[in-house]
């Protein structure tokens, strides 16, 4: 029974010395497998092309919270995404400074900087201002939170539309949450269901000038449609830590735009030792026969 | 018994509403007043230049949360400054919001954006940051408090060092709290102790590569020694809600210095129904003889 890594070279010092307080054995790449049958599991932003070298593989960890870019998996090979409190704060962390940005005119302010303008403009108390988080898994959960007591009027769309601190919209009332969401905040999972999520119908059913928050994944977002949004005075301003395409090419128009702010898919990073954590804890579940952290529903897609 | 308004005029509207509700007389500017002797307290941004006018001056109430730009007043004559909780929690924003844009490298990727680089820096969970907040008042406090629940490590410094539900630092302990602020926040008021705070020796006294967040006056900030500070690499950037000189120049250097995010004077406005609120509650003291709200101490400034 062994782990096999195949993420960032630089984290594996710390995998390897939890590894071995732990007592369980990390094969630290590919090329150093002697035995493919002792390899459990593999924790991997990609999982290596071939995993019928495996015959013994029960489970694929995924570093990061995202589990789009991920092939499909043997039978019997479960997907496990890693849960950590680390990536939730720092996604939060981003995207409450984003939400922060945007109702306090940063791209505005940023821009006449650039002009060397002085010049204010009305402010706004956070209460005036209507929220809604697209995602209230546990990043959207923790963000809510964060910014209802900052004393924003927070409102949550999840499939269910149960389970929230805060007034909740299932997927089925889209366009009432929409109609309501002065600032949008994408915080959902790339699925079938939500790619282009975010396109020329769902924006035009925010209220005119709303602004969009965007740390879910690029393929959300139909660029042109944000565009054109931009364009007409629909949206107001954009902050995205994912882009469509991604990387962003360095001549895209975004770039320059003033009322776009892009940040590099820097929203959150995964601790090698919250990393490392989590797949003990896959290992252990698989030994011991119980619920395996972090189980993606492949059928689902997160 | 009036109060006399001769803040801005925009705002007189609501104040006319509220006092009539009230059925307390308001005089909307010098120029309608009949009968001096009926003024009580004045309600200004800046005062009438002569005073002596008005016998029965009991107040001046500064619309504003900052009194240090307001001369001596006749003796007997209180100076109130507006308590608002929207102006506290518009400070807080803007700090919050300041504090999360240099904790997670906002300066640099603005700076990359503009050259359209898509390039991601390691990220810092908040807990690995130490935040000291310079000036643990209203502001301060519920500064504190917030950046404490975003997992910052945060302390506090004020004049006695007492009393702050953060790790506090009394004024005479200045050098201890200044080594571990990776971010100093200024909160202070503007008075003759503070005036010049942020020099050469106390931003050489932070961790080296530390960040400033000020949102107190302009007069609190040496420029100068920001701009050696920053270029020796002893403070890594910086976020100032107020300038010295303010209004800043359109041909300053800290406009176009991508180490340096300037606001214009746009932390907090004063609520026309919060002022006007205040206000009221001033002239009810002075009516019933009880302690008059958001009195100043002018030996010591604040
Ligand atoms: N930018 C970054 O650096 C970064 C870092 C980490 C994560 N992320 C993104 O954040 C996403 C969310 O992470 P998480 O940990 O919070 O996920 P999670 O716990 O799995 O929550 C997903 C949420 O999305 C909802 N949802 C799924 N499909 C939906 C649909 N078709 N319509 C409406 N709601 C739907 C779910 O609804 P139910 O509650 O009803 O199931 C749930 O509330 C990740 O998948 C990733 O894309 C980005
Ligand atoms: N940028 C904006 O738009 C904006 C808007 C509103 C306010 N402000 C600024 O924010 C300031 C603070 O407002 P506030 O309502 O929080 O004030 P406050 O309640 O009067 O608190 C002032 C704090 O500063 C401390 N202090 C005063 N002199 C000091 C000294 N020499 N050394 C160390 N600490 C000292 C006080 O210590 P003690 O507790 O020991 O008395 C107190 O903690 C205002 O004066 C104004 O300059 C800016």
């Amino acid at each position: 029974m062994a782990l096999l890594f195949t993420s960032t070279p630089a984290r594996l010092p710390v995998w390897q010395s939890l590894f071995a307080a732990e007592g369980l054995p990390l094969i630290p790449g590919e090329e150093a497998v002697t035995d493919p049958a002792q390899v459990t599991a593999i924790a991997c932003w990609v999982p290596p092309a071939d995993l019928s070298r495996y015959p013994n593989l029960r489970a694929v960890i995924s570093v990061g919270a995202g589990v789009d870019h991920l092939p499909p998996l043997p039978d019997g090979v479960a997907l496990s995404r890693t849960l950590a409190p680390g990536i939730e704060a720092m996604v939060r962390d981003w995207v409450v400074m984003a939400t922060l940005m945007l109702h306090r005119d940063m791209p505005r302010y940023l821009d006449q900087g650039r002009a060397g303008t002085w010049q204010s403009h009305p402010v706004a108390l956070a209460g005036s201002r209507r929220v809604g988080i697209l995602g209230m898994g546990r990043i959207g959960t923790l963000t809510a939170g964060s910014l209802q007591a900052l004393g924003f009027d927070v409102a949550g769309l999840s499939r269910s539309g149960t389970d929230g601190a805060v007034p909740m919209f299932a997927a089925s009332d889209m366009k009432r949450f929409l109609a309501r969401s002065d600032v949008l905040i994408c915080l959902l999972p790339l699925t079938p269901e939500t790619r282009g999520i975010l396109n020329a119908e769902t924006l035009s059913a925010l209220p005119r000038g709303a602004c969009v928050v965007h740390a879910g994944r690029g393929a959300h977002l139909d660029t042109d449609a944000l565009r054109a949004a931009l364009d007409a005075g629909q949206i107001s301003s954009v902050m995205l830590d994912v882009t469509n395409p991604e990387p962003l090419p360095s001549d895209h128009w975004m770039w320059l735009d003033p009322r776009v702010i892009v940040t590099p898919h820097v929203a959150a990073q995964t601790d090698a030792t919250e990393g490392a954590r989590h797949a003990l804890s896959v290992m252990r579940a698989l030994r011991d026969g119980t619920p395996v952290p972090g189980l993606v529903d492949r059928a689902r897609g997160y």
